[in-house]
């Protein structure tokens, strides 16, 4: 916090500071000491920068502050073309508001913490006040404000969908179950089936929400837990409307990140990739793609393989200059029940998935808006009707042709800050070893 | 959908209609049907407006569509002030884009629902579709909005904390279990250590997301599941700061609504209460006073019981104008072990709840940041500090002194929309009842 002439101000350029009339009052951590005898530079951490102060020790006697102690300090500021800012703090005055009981056990005044990734999470609520870490997930504020702001832009209505629930909408094993007094539940894979209920209601929805799979899975890119960005919009003309939605969300995004988020994409070096022009490439041809050009033969064509995932944003980055690629018409078998089947070829999807540098990141698609062709559909793959009761009055007193998708909120933080593990863009990971912090 | 020379737009105004060149392209369901013999109109839904076609029977024989089907429709738009819009539209081409298979089961063309609460539970998906039903949902949108818009306003971090946890924050039975891998956990009440945590992280930080509570109670103003608004503030002078942060929260909120959702206020019929000086009262005080003007012995110097609140609600209104009031200074025994204590008197706290009509919808106050303090009332309350290791690196390694709130997103529609169940505030309620929608 920073405190210009009473105000609590964010932004501390030189010229506000300038305009300080004398003092300036700042707020925040002891970030690092550096005694050089008859004088000592303590680095103050407000909520977004790291503000140098000169203490004179000559003249004003010790400091009275440790690392790790919360502050307010009260000084002139003094231009310093040598310091990041542009300016230092001539301090006269240090309160200690809140002193720490104990030094950091980690090196959060490091320009990077480098810890074996079992510390890494453990300190977790240590770590996080490192710039460079919390830069990241300042960066993952921008990305869910942007969402957020171009869907509301877009006529989008904003809703809450309940993560206990009855049934899941992804089918398979990986959901977690819990006891709901006398019953059986279940923690929602996804907003599926609540975000079709809402598009008659308001025709086009978004959620941004937590997400939960029981996958035991322990990789570098999956979570138990992990924030969900989705949204369901009616009267599409083809899928292809939903992947322009998600193509000119982006940009507003990425243009959100380099104009209010530039002081952390400055601290995380970060230069975004270009998304105007996404590639987009059927599932089929895809296949047939890389196995040519990478010289690696079609194992299955059920799926992508991680491989030829990462190849594929390879071949995208090479051909089109952007590490997206939408990669359409996955075969139906892979894609759960309400997804709508190409009527040229049922045995393929009007669905896509979007890859990042060779990484999902999306997957949405139309989904059938048709009663008797969804019921169709449900007995041809052996499900009980009856069970799915609810879900299916959206269709039964009608809903419109739509469609939509489910962005993962930590893989594109990660993808967008080249981090290596989705723990890194994750505050409190969950995964089969992790529960706590 | 409303297109208009191509664009979608949202706001269909008599203006923007007229400077339509002449033909106008609505989306939407088939909201009612009103055959007159020689003509009949057709009100077309769309994603926020009921509009009317009137379709003449005579020159192009009868209409195509029925009730539910979700249509495309072209047409002039005419001036006609006995319409609510101020115009109608006259059809000449009306395309279904997706029939209904049925009538729906419940009147959503009616001005009001009246349904028994458990067919209004069952046919959620469709009882939302009735416009009056719809708006709360849409200002319960614009609530959300302005309490981001705001807090970001004022430099405040969104995060997005775990909801899969180790341990409960609020204490007591009422919390779901679940089975994770090998482990036991428990769905988050509150993301009260989390935000804790983020404090000295950034410093002030918010976070709208689901918290769980596995409280038995079948009660109007109780959910098991529930959507909270949260904040946190560091460097607070003292935890009327909190207070003051969420009054002017509540004035942007209800500037918005007043703006940007008039529409929806006016279905409602809705005229915001005043929140812009809200009484505050000390817990052993309102006590008295309601025992007093009320006539009513205090049985419990505990808590409030629910009519004292109602009663305070009413005192409120007659003495001060408002709603709203806040209360303070709750017992120590009945809050949280993270609750600062007041120095002056360790018997209270200083802590707050917020009223509305007589119903809580905040309870905030301000928390212990030193370690000592925190390590001392946690073994003052037989509580197991090893446990909470974690969550005690917040204090260990220093944070500043610091508060916040969380607010019922669900009890705050009802209360403003003037609602008598918490369940005509909530999308898919969850109770003891309730698992599906």
């Amino acid at each position: 916090m920073i405190k210009i002439n009473g105000d609590v101000k964010k932004a501390a350029t030189l010229e506000e500071m300038k305009n300080s009339e004398g003092i300036v009052e700042i707020e925040g951590a002891v970030h690092k000491l550096r005694d050089m005898g008859s004088f000592c530079f303590i680095l103050i951490r407000t909520l977004d920068k790291v503000i140098q102060v000169v203490w004179d020790i000559e003249n004003l006697g010790s400091y009275n502050c440790g690392e790790g102690d919360w502050v307010k300090a009260k000084g002139k500021i003094v231009e310093d073309t040598r310091s990041k800012l542009g300016f230092e703090m001539h301090g006269a005055e240090i309160e200690v508001v809140s002193a720490a009981s104990e030094l950091s056990p980690v090196p959060i005044n490091k320009g990077k913490v480098n810890l074996h990734m079992d510390n890494h999470l453990k300190y977790r609520p240590v770590v996080l006040r490192n710039p460079k870490v919390r830069a990241i997930y300042k960066m993952q504020e921008g990305i869910c404000r942007g969402f957020r702001e171009f869907l509301t832009s877009q006529d989008f209505t904003e809703f809450h969908s309940p993560k206990i629930v009855a049934q899941g909408a992804e089918g398979g094993a990986n959901i977690f179950k819990l006891e709901y007094f006398e019953k059986m539940a279940f923690l929602a894979q996804s907003p599926q089936f609540y975000k079709q209920a809402m598009v008659p209601v308001f025709g086009r929805v978004f959620e941004v929400g937590p997400v939960f799979r029981a996958e035991k899975h322990d990789t570098a890119r999956h979570l138990n837990e992990y924030t969900s960005l989705d949204f369901e919009m009616g009267f599409i003309d083809s899928f292809y409307d939903i992947m322009n939605m998600e193509t000119a969300m982006l940009n507003y995004v990425f243009e959100l990140l380099e104009t209010e988020y530039k002081y952390e994409m400055d601290i995380l070096g970060i230069t975004l990739p270009s998304a105007k022009n996404i590639p987009s490439i059927k599932f089929h041809d895809a296949k047939e793609l890389i196995a040519e050009k990478y010289n690696r033969p079609v194992r299955t064509y059920k799926d992508l393989e991680p491989d030829e995932e990462r190849l594929l944003g390879k071949w995208a980055m090479q051909e089109h200059g952007t590490p997206f690629v939408f990669v359409t018409h996955y075969p139906s078998q892979t894609r759960p029940f309400y997804t709508m089947d190409d009527p040229e070829n049922p045995d393929v999807t009007l669905s896509f998935d979007l890859l990042l540098n060779g990484m999902e990141i999306t997957t949405g698609g139309q989904r059938i808006h048709d009663y008797d062709m969804q019921i169709a559909k449900m007995k041809k793959l052996d499900m009980d009707i009856e069970e799915f009761e609810s879900y299916l009055m959206t269709h039964k007193y009608g809903t419109p042709p739509h469609g939509g998708l489910g962005l993962g909120l930590e893989r594109l933080t990660m993808q967008l800050a080249g981090l290596d593990n989705i723990r890194f863009s994750t505050l409190f990971p969950r995964d089969i070893n992790h529960l706590v912090p």
